[in-house]
């Protein structure tokens, strides 16, 4: 069984919250692989260097400069500090982009009515690399960045990338995917962090969703998860990151399942 | 015969120079090695974020602010578009820095009478992995940054870095050092690019020490050089990122035997 794990923003800037995670995925048995998007950092450095990132309908335009800062702070700062501290405790991870190894190609998403700049949508996933470093006991640390495959690079959702990767070596491997955040679950009640939902499958998703009970950030979140179940992971785990061991135990956190 | 090529900041400033390279770059027959520098960008990022790096003696003081930036910087920006791009050209790249798969594990330095901050010596080079992806068509990309094994990233030195890295294959393959940089080989007289002294080995090398006739700049590379011929690595080239292809057949900068 392949866990891949991944991991929010919200967890990666805060310092003793992240450190916490580490050591318990770190402490995963088996093998498995860490996707991790990008936290508050990039907007911080951008701001430093008098860049203003533009955000349109809670989405980031990402430009040429932004794409630069993106790509130093998820693929540099984030990933290889990731990797340094990960490797301090015997995980044996490799940090890598999309661009790394042709691990996953993805299209520039056509311009709509609003450009949202160079971000991608994945058409290719490598399994075959995959497969090797988890073979020969490598955890693959994926920052959430692709390319084209003609030399650019891409912003790509790091949700998506989780999925995708899941998705990809479930051709190989049995596969569970976590998505591990700052709340316990999916909730019946956002406010309430008591009222999580235990369990869920397309049919119940699509009650809850019709009867307007699921919050709507939540909602890509789990038609994402609903198609990873039904596209061949066992299943998909939904969660706190402190209570990372017990989501995949189903004592903590939402299960969905095919 | 692998050829382990270490390219210089002066060419990764310079766009055209830059392209031109990579282009030759992948079409180098034969399994390889990139090993880059940083060049200006992390100065002109640092100086946009208001951050002054420190210069002493003429070398960097790593501190922790400049150890993010360099991070950001050399294992993000500059090592995700150099694998972008030689991907494109189909060369099978993976960019890493030596935390990536305990790729490189480094001492810090230890204080003297400079303190050099975050700055490490090599213990360690990850043969196997690196023969591991060589002997299934994958080209390391390594961006100068190592790690101490206990979560601590370290800065340091790209030639060292190709240096170590050559020696480290060559207990499994047939290895050949190239340095790439901005002039046309070891030159008699500095301001003179038509002075390349195409072959070296330790005895000349020392003759032209004694007579005073070696750059300074030059002595660290050329005794770094030196010792990787006498450590097992084929031969060393030294000369101008343009001429690649000519450096290893000797048609063009210097060769170094032992």
């Amino acid at each position: 069984m392949i866990t891949v794990v991944k991991i929010g923003g919200n967890i990666l800037d805060d310092p003793s919250s992240l450190e916490s995670f580490i050591v318990k995925f770190a402490g995963l048995a088996g093998k498995k692989v860490l996707v991790h998007g990008g936290g508050k950092v990039a907007d911080q450095i951008a701001k430093k260097m008098g860049v203003v990132l533009k955000i349109v309908d809670g989405r980031r335009i990402t430009d040429l400069q932004t794409l630069d800062i993106i790509t130093m702070v998820y693929a540099g700062l984030i990933n290889k500090n990731l990797v340094a501290d990960l490797n301090a405790l015997g995980c044996n991870a490799i940090g890598v982009c999309g661009a790394d190894a042709n691990l996953m190609i993805a299209n520039r998403r056509p311009m709509a009515e609003i450009d949202y700049g160079f971000v991608g949508d994945i058409t290719f996933v490598n399994a075959e690399i995959l497969t090797n470093w988890l073979n020969i006991g490598i955890c693959p640390v994926i920052s959430p960045i692709t390319h084209d495959g003609h030399g650019q690079l891409l912003n790509t959702n790091a949700d998506t990338i989780a999925s995708s990767v899941a998705l990809a070596i479930s051709k190989f491997f049995s596969v569970r995917l976590v998505y591990c955040f700052e709340k316990k679950g999916v909730l019946k009640d956002v406010n309430d962090e008591g009222s999580v939902i235990p369990f869920l499958d397309e049919k119940i998703t699509n009650d809850l969703k019709e009867r307007g009970m699921i919050h709507s950030g939540m909602l890509p979140k789990l038609e994402n998860a609903i198609n990873t179940v039904k596209g061949g992971v066992d299943a998909v785990y939904i969660g706190h990151a402190e209570e990372l061991e017990w989501l995949i135990e189903g004592k903590s956190g939402t299960k969905i399942i095919h």
